[in-house]
C-alpha cells in the first residue's frame, strides 16, 4: 500500500491533539489560566513539530506512543514562544492561526498580563509533563536527555538567543547570512530537537542521530524560508495571520534578498539535502519524514 | 560550638553565588541577554530559597553537594518571576533590590521585551541545568522527583496561579482567606518545593518529607506575612524597593486587615509551628532550618 502523508498527518495530529486535550482537561481550578492557555494551545496549527518528535521515534524503529508526551512539551514551548512573540513589547501582533493573539483575545482582562503568564504557564507545564513522563519511566534516561535538548533549543542559546536578535536587528539592514542565523536559531533548533528527541527516545544510535540532524536542520531553514515567501504570496485567508507583515516590520527576508523564485530554489535544495541524509534509513521506515520534507516547501499555509 | 546562623547562610550564600556564577559564565554568544539575565539574578538577593533547599539535604544527613543545582534552578525561577512580576503589564515596579528593575535599566534595547526574554530564558535555564544534572547523575531518579516537584510549584498549579489571582483581584477588597491563598500560591509553593526537593535529593523518606511540608508550608506564610509588615514598616533603603506600595496599589494584606501587632502574632505562631514539625529531627541536623525559621521573622529586608 502506498504511503499517504495527508493520512499520516492526520492520525498523528489526533493523536497530538487528543493528549493534549487530556492534559488541559485535567488540571483544575485556576480556571482562566486554562482557558487562556487553552485556547492558543488548541487554536489549529499544524503540529509540524510534534509530529516530527513522532516520526523521529519511528524511523528508529520504536513506537512513537514512548515520544508522545515529549511531543506535547515540544507544542507548548512552540505555542508559548508565540504567545510572547506576538506581544505588543515584541512583535505586536493582533492575528495569529486566524484567530486574535492572546493579548487582544484577553484584553477586557488585562490581556498583556495574562498573556505573559499563560506563555510562562505552557513553558513550565512542559517541563513538568516530561519530568513527569520521566520519573514513571522503567528507563528514564533517554526521555531526560531528550528534554534537555529541548530545553537548549527553548533556551538562551537557541530560541531566546533568535528573538532577540530578531528584535534588536528590527528596521536595520540584515545580511542573508544574519537572516540564516536568526531563523536557525528561532525556528531551526526547534524544529532540529523535535526530530532527535523523538530519535533519541526512540533508542537511535549516534550515527543515526547524525543523519537527522542534518536531515531537521535542512527541513528547519526550509521551512522558515517557504514561511517568508508566504508572507509575500500567502492569502490572509489561508495563512490565518496577516501576510506582509514583513515587510511592514521592516524585516528583511530571503525573498526581499533575493528574490521569490531564487528563494524557492534555495528550499527545493535545502529539501534535497534533508531527503539524501535518510538515504542509509529502511525505505519504508523512512517514508513520513521524506514526506514531511517535501510537504514543508509544497504548503500553502 | 554553637550554631551560628550567620556563618552558615553567608557559606552557603556563597556557594550559591559561586555556582550561579560559573554557569552564568560558562554562557557563550548572544551577550546581551547572558548579561541581563546575570544582572537580575546576581542582584544580591537573600537566596533564601536555594539555602533552603541546601539545608533540606543536610538535614536528612545528606550532602548538600547533591543539591546544589536544583537550589540554583530554584533561585532562577525565582528571578525570572520577580523579573516577569515588575513588568509595567503586571506590576510596574521600577526597584528591585535596591537597584532598577529589569525592563527599566535596558530601556533603551526595548527594555519591556528584554525583560520578557530574560525571564524566560532564566525559567529555561532552569529546567536545563536540572536536566542536564539528572542526565550525568548515577541515580537520577530524586533529581528528576525534585525538578518535577518544583515544576509544579512554578507552573500553573502554583506561581502562575498565585500571580493570575493577584492581577486579577488588585483593586478589590480580599478577605484575609483570599490574601492567604494567594500567598500560598504565589511563595509558599517554591519555598516548600525548595525544602522538599533537597530533602527528596538528599533521600528523605515520606514520613520526614511530610515534617518538612509542614514546616516549609509555615515558613512560608510567616515569611510573606513578614514581607507585608515590612513594606509598611520597612526602610526603602534596607529593604531595596520601594515601600508603601501595597497602599498604593491597593493591595490588601495581613497588616492592614489584622494590624501590625496582630500580624506579627501570627507571624511568631506560624513559626511554633515550623520549629514544632522539626522536633523528630535529629537536633544538630535540624539547626540550620531552626534558625532560617526564626530569621524569617526576624529580618529586616
Amino acid at each position: 500500500m502506498e504511503f499517504s502523508l495527508k493520512d499520516y498527518l492526520r492520525k498523528k495530529e489526533k493523536i497530538i491533539n487528543d493528549k493534549l486535550n487530556s492534559i488541559m482537561t485535567r488540571l483544575s481550578n485556576n480556571s482562566l489560566m486554562r482557558e487562556t492557555m487553552t485556547y492558543s494551545l488548541m487554536a489549529g496549527g499544524k503540529r509540524l513539530r510534534p509530529i516530527l518528535c513522532l516520526a523521529g521515534a519511528e524511523i528508529v524503529k520504536s513506537d512513537y506512543k514512548k515520544a508522545v508526551t515529549t511531543a506535547c512539551a515540544i507544542e507548548m514551548i512552540h505555542t508559548y514562544s508565540l504567545i510572547h512573540d506576538d506581544l505588543p513589547a515584541m512583535d505586536n501582533d493582533e492575528l495569529r492561526r486566524g484567530m486574535p493573539t492572546l493579548h487582544i483575545k484577553y484584553k477586557k482582562y488585562r490581556g498583556e498580563a495574562i498573556a505573559i503568564l499563560a506563555g510562562d504557564g505552557l513553558l513550565t507545564l512542559a517541563f513538568e509533563i516530561m519530568l513527569s513522563d520521566a520519573a514513571k519511566a522503567k528507563n528514564p534516561l533517554p526521555l531526560i536527555k531528550a528534554a534537555n535538548l529541548i530545553a537548549d533549543a527553548a533556551g538562551y542559546n537557541n530560541i531566546i538567543a533568535g528573538q532577540t536578535e530578531d528584535i534588536l536587528s528590527e528596521g536595520k539592514k540584515r545580511t542573508l547570512s544574519k537572516i540564516e542565523k536568526i531563523d536557525s536559531l528561532k525556528t531551526g533548533a526547534l524544529i532540529n530537537a523535535s526530530v532527535l528527541s523523538g530519535a533519541i527516545i526512540g533508542g537511535a544510535d549516534l550515527k543515526r542521530q547524525k543523519s537527522l540532524e542534518i536531515y531537521a536542520k535542512n527541513i528547519g531553514f526550509a521551512f522558515q524560508i517557504t514561511d517568508d515567501i508566504l508572507n509575500v504570496v500567502g492569502d490572509q485567508k489561508t495563512m490565518g495571520k496577516a501576510v506582509g507583515t514583513d515587510k511592514t516590520n521592516l524585516k528583511n527576508t530571503f525573498p526581499d534578498i533575493m528574490g521569490l523564485d531564487k528563494s524557492k530554489k534555495y528550499a527545493e535544495n535545502l529539501i534535497k539535502n534533508a531527503l539524501k541524509a535518510l538515504d542509509k534509513f529502511d525505505d519504508k521506515l523512512a517514508e513520513p519524514l521524506k514526506a514531511v520534507a517535501l510537504y514543508v516547501i509544497e504548503r500553502n499555509k
